[in-house]
């Protein structure tokens, strides 16, 4: 339960993701991320994956038509508090999730998006023209982003060879989306810190640049990280964390989470999400 | 976490089952059980429902390929105790399902089927051909069966009207199948009492035919009850509960699940499956 939650109404966050069968990623993830959150979890599925701890076999999209139905069928009964937007798979969807997200009235900074692009094991989880109205459509929406260094790369369009690229890459994208609060996840890099931009950057008395240290955590279970960690910023969020302290507490769940997981399959393994039930 | 398996190996449990978005019932809703009970939960869903708290309004079936490479894909993988099946939606979906526990080398008595054929809203969620498929070909395979009331009805093709009729059905479905241990669930009738009917019935010393008195809970939290008992009762039956002991639990579980919900959506909503997080 977040602190200060337990005697408030029951909150509902909406991921909008893939389905990953092991449950290490995607909607499924998701849940759990948000149950350790004291969050209600509900899920709209983009794509159906074909993976196990050891890579992504096969991307199957939903039709758009389904998507549509789903969100407006949970819109209609339940109120949403708070949506994360993970894989997208292609241009249709992301055009049903930005239409969907643009009528929610649910406000910007209750929209996190995982701007998932590729897997790790290098597979595409969103095609060109996808990754075109994502810019376009999705990005002008949504009130967070949570790139890795690679994506923060693909979405500017410019090398972020290192650490120190960062900070100018981040400020790259924020040029063209100001209302955007951008946390860049360094698990790839050597020192694996997280760098925050809120928005308006430095250019508002508020905004600010910020780097959050991480800690190399010897472990195979690293599937589903980045997945983890936008959940677990959305639901700090939805308790009312101003940003620091939103995204500070988010990557200490992550590190939590890894280190208690146990061995699970024989490739990349799931956090464990729910560690505070042991 | 499960008594007794806190320095044990991470068990790991399957559901195969449908998709619901808003996460009362379907594969969402049994990780949630499994993860309650300190079992790792893998996922394949077998059809995609477009639903909420009010009643399913769309189900799309899975093609039969991508449920069986998705099966295929998580048993390579990762060492599975236990499955749980639960909606299977037409007779393709059954015989994959089918194919796979043939093949898995998993104990029959490791195989809970929740035989889900209409929706509490009336919906055929299991077409005719599917439910000829099921009753010839996964109910040998399965060691645990847990219909309610209806569904008893319908597999055994007798009308099973009130509490005293449902010893008879029991003993007919043993009759056709010896080796399946019956948990008839009665939340539908009018006190809400279950009753179990383990593989040889009285015919053999270890055999036992049991009711176990239920309690009605003053809740609109009713939707997934059957789907959360089925679960509840594969992971007692994997932490090595005897299966009146296993019953009893699954059946107290989700009493608690009810008892801890919190209002959600406008129509029958979830349990609290993650109740110890409070």
């Amino acid at each position: 339960m977040v602190k200060g939650l337990s005697n408030s109404k029951q909150l509902v966050a909406l991921t909008i993701a893939g389905f990953d069968p092991s449950s290490g990623a995607g909607v499924t993830a998701d849940l759990k991320v948000f149950a350790a959150h004291g969050i209600y979890g509900l899920a709209a599925v983009t794509a159906l994956t074909v993976q196990s701890t050891q890579g992504v076999r096969r991307v199957e999209p939903i039709s758009p038509e389904i998507l549509r139905q789903t969100l407006d069928c949970l819109a209609e009964d339940v109120e949403i508090s708070g949506i994360k937007v993970g894989m997208l798979a292609n241009d249709r969807v992301v055009d049903v999730v930005s239409g969907f997200l643009a009528e929610s009235g649910i406000p910007a900074g209750r929209m996190v998006l995982d701007p998932i692009i590729s897997s790790t094991s290098g597979r595409k989880l969103l095609l060109d023209e996808g990754l075109n109205r994502m810019k376009t459509a999705l990005l002008p929406l949504v009130g967070w982003i949570t790139p890795n260094v690679d994506e923060l790369a693909i979405l500017t369009e410019t090398p972020v060879p290192g650490r120190e690229d960062v900070p100018e890459a981040a400020a790259r994208l924020a040029a063209t989306y100001p209302a955007l609060n951008i946390v860049v996840s360094g698990g790839h890099l050597d020192a694996p810190d997280d760098f925050l931009r809120t928005a308006g950057g430095v250019t508002r008395a508020d905004g600010i640049t910020r780097w959050f240290p991480g800690q190399r955590i010897q472990t195979t279970a690293t599937h589903g990280t980045g997945c983890a960690f936008s959940s677990a910023l959305l639901a700090r969020l939805l308790a009312g964390d101003p940003p620091s302290e939103a995204v500070a507490a988010a990557k200490n769940y992550v590190s939590e989470a890894m280190k208690a997981a146990k061995p699970i399959g024989r490739g990349r393994g799931p956090l464990h999400h729910l560690y505070r039930l042991d």
